[in-house]
Order: C-alpha cells, then sequence, then structure tokens
C-alpha cells in the first residue's frame, strides 16, 4: 500500500486534529490488530460545519460534503489512536448514519462522501463493507454520522 | 455443521444473485476468520420487493418477510465474497434496522425474519447476537435493512 | 484490573437477572476472545422501566438513567454468556441507540449513562469506544437500547 500521508499530500487533504469525544468514552480503541473509531460528526475545530436534516434542509451534495469531513475526522482520531496512519492495513467497515427526512432515500449517495474519502487515501485498502441508514436526529444537530472498524498492521 | 446448501433445497430456498453495491463500497470484507457483509435492502433483481415503513405502510408479517429477504440478499454477498457459504462457521451478529413509524415498538418481531432464515440455513451455528432498531428512513425506501457478522473456519 | 463484582458491592449495584431475549437470537455470542452481547433496553423483570422519546417525554437526566439500567442488563447478558465478569479484559465499542425527537442533539449525554457505568464496574479496562444515535423509535417503546463488544482473557 502506498503511504497515505503521500496521498493525502497529493489530493491536498489536511488531516485536522483529532475531535475531542463528545461524551466519557474514548476516541478509538486497538484490541490486537483491529481498531474500532468512535463516531465522528462533521465538526471543524470543535464546531459543527454542517447541520439540519438530508431531505429537508440540505442536498445529496452537502450530505457528501459533510460525510467526508466526519470520516476525515475519524482518521484523525485513528491517527491520535494508533500514533500514525501508515498503519492501517485496511478499512474493514463503515456505518454511516444520515439524519433524514421521513421519505429521504439516498443514504448511499450520501455515505459515497466517506467511502470515497477512504479510498482515496488508502486505495483498495480502504475499500470497506458498509451500511447507511438514515436516523431521526444526530448528536449536536449534525447531518451525518461516521464510525469504522481497521485494521493494523503488525 | 450440515450443509446449508443441503438445508436451503430441503426448505425451498434459492440463493439469489448478489446485489449490486449500492455506493463505492465492497459487498463484504474478509479479516483473518472474520468476515463483515454490508447492510443489505429487500431487493429483488436489483428491484426493491417491498417499500414503506412499518407501523405506517406495513404489517409486521410483511416487515418479517422483507428481513427475510434482507438477510437472504445478505447471504449471496456472503457467498460472493466467501467462495462458498460451506466456509461459514458461525453467524456472530447481526444488526437490524426498521424504517418505522414513532410508535413502533415491534422491531424484534420484524428482524426475526433475518434470525430464522439464518438459524434454518445454518443450524445453530446461525444463532447470533442481535440488535434491532427503528429508524427514520432506509436506503431506497425500504422497510428493513440487515448486516452482519460471521466467522470463517480456517 | 480489579474485580468487577468488588467494584459494583462497593458502589452499591446489582447485576439484575439476564434479561430474555425479544426474538430469535441469544443474549451475546462468543467468538475467540470476543464477546458481542445483544443490544438491551432499560427493562426491569421484563418490564420497560422507562419508556418514551428523548426531547419529547424524557429528560436528559431520565435518559441517563435509563441508558445506565441497558448497559446494567448488557453486563447481566455478558455474564450469562461468560460464566464471570472477570474474565472480560476490555470493553471495546459501545453503540448506542436514543429515541430522540426531530431536534434532540443530546444524545451523548444521555449514552455517557452506559458509558461511565462500565467504567464505574471495570476501570480503565471498561473506557471504550462509542458511537450514539438518534432514532425513531425501539423495541417495547424504550427510549434507549445499548449494545457492546468486549475483549476476554484468555
Amino acid at each position: 500500500m502506498s503511504d497515505p500521508y503521500e496521498r493525502m499530500k497529493t489530493s491536498g487533504i489536511d488531516l485536522p486534529p483529532p475531535p475531542r469525544p463528545a461524551g466519557s468514552y474514548a476516541p478509538g480503541k486497538i484490541y490486537g490488530s483491529l481498531v474500532f473509531a468512535s463516531g465522528q460528526t462533521p465538526t471543524s475545530d470543535g464546531v459543527p460545519a454542517y447541520r439540519g436534516r438530508l431531505g429537508a434542509d440540505l442536498g445529496v451534495d452537502e450530505g457528501y460534503a459533510a460525510a467526508r469531513l466526519a470520516a476525515l475526522n475519524c482518521l484523525a482520531e485513528l491517527e491520535a489512536v494508533c500514533g500514525d496512519l501508515r498503519r492501517v492495513q485496511s478499512i474493514l467497515k463503515v456505518n454511516g448514519y444520515v439524519a433524514a427526512s421521513e421519505g429521504f432515500e439516498e443514504q448511499p449517495a450520501v455515505i459515497n462522501g466517506a467511502s470515497d474519502l477512504l479510498q482515496e487515501i488508502f486505495g483498495d485498502a480502504g475499500i470497506h463493507a458498509r451500511t447507511a441508514i438514515g436516523v431521526q436526529s444526530l448528536p449536536g444537530g449534525a447531518p451525518v454520522e461516521v464510525e469504522l472498524v481497521a485494521s493494523l498492521s503488525t
């Protein structure tokens, strides 16, 4: 796998500082060669960068951008927990939660913002299994929340 | 464990072709002896076989049938990813998401459609831990989405 | 790690009997040194101890207490599955589902009820990765559902 930091540099992606957990939990937890990254919303410097619900307040393009930022925050916490993103061997599973109106059906197009970023940064190793669902409301009024499980090289 | 294909034959269950992922992700991902199957909705030949919300548009029996079909689609993707369902050692965890009205309380009876199918096909090895929740909306207007984690024999 | 039973005694926490699964699944499933605990709601003796939605029927303090009870039920099922909570090495991941109104934003403060209990009982080993989301409705009209993944000492 090529270097994720080089890929970020090439794509002009800056890894933000890891967001502070919103409650009494850890940003991530390592077990053997598995790492669980806590759910992240699209905050920037601790402030919501997007708010509202898909199908009501935001369009799919904004949702896509929000999911991309949430996934970037997941990577920031992964780096904080693992020390170095080059330790990430593979992204195994992504769960994407979309705050949505009753009739909203395009959760996959929104969560592609997270999936595309992961593939951009990790290449084929970033391709993952995924579930996307539409939920009622998210912490801080966020439109999207993203969590992931990754494997680490040993 | 007895042969899942024989059990399907006995029960008259036909494994459908694996649904195409609805976005930029994989149908499943193997890590060591674990496999993560992406969330599946009750589609048939790529078309929604059920639409709507439990507690509003569909009754529990229809929801049960939809969950059964979603789980069958999960097995189709598991087979595509693993090559052979006889490699499945055990179903570890199922998460079932039910598009539901505000007052709907029977998520477990709906997701039993997935759980019962898994036990029918894998016997005791199909009995799993589970979470069932009621969500706002699902991809393509689906009433149910099912994802799972399984272990593979090595 | 100090003894979880001694910590519970010191804190005056009584482990309830494990709730009966609400459908055709197991209370938990062990795979190697991983254990998946099924989603639990705040029931007591099989009866809902809390009902309703956050942001509508219940305040954050009640939600916190409900999440604490749901997590205690998770530990009861973990004990039933593992035989002894002293086998739990670490709580890896918690997912907390909050039945919430459209505008509710304090899912983290609610699910802290689960996280704080786990840390109270397991100390540092109880600190976990976490995701908290707001959902439409939960089994039996519960305000909260909690599930977890833990590691076992071998």
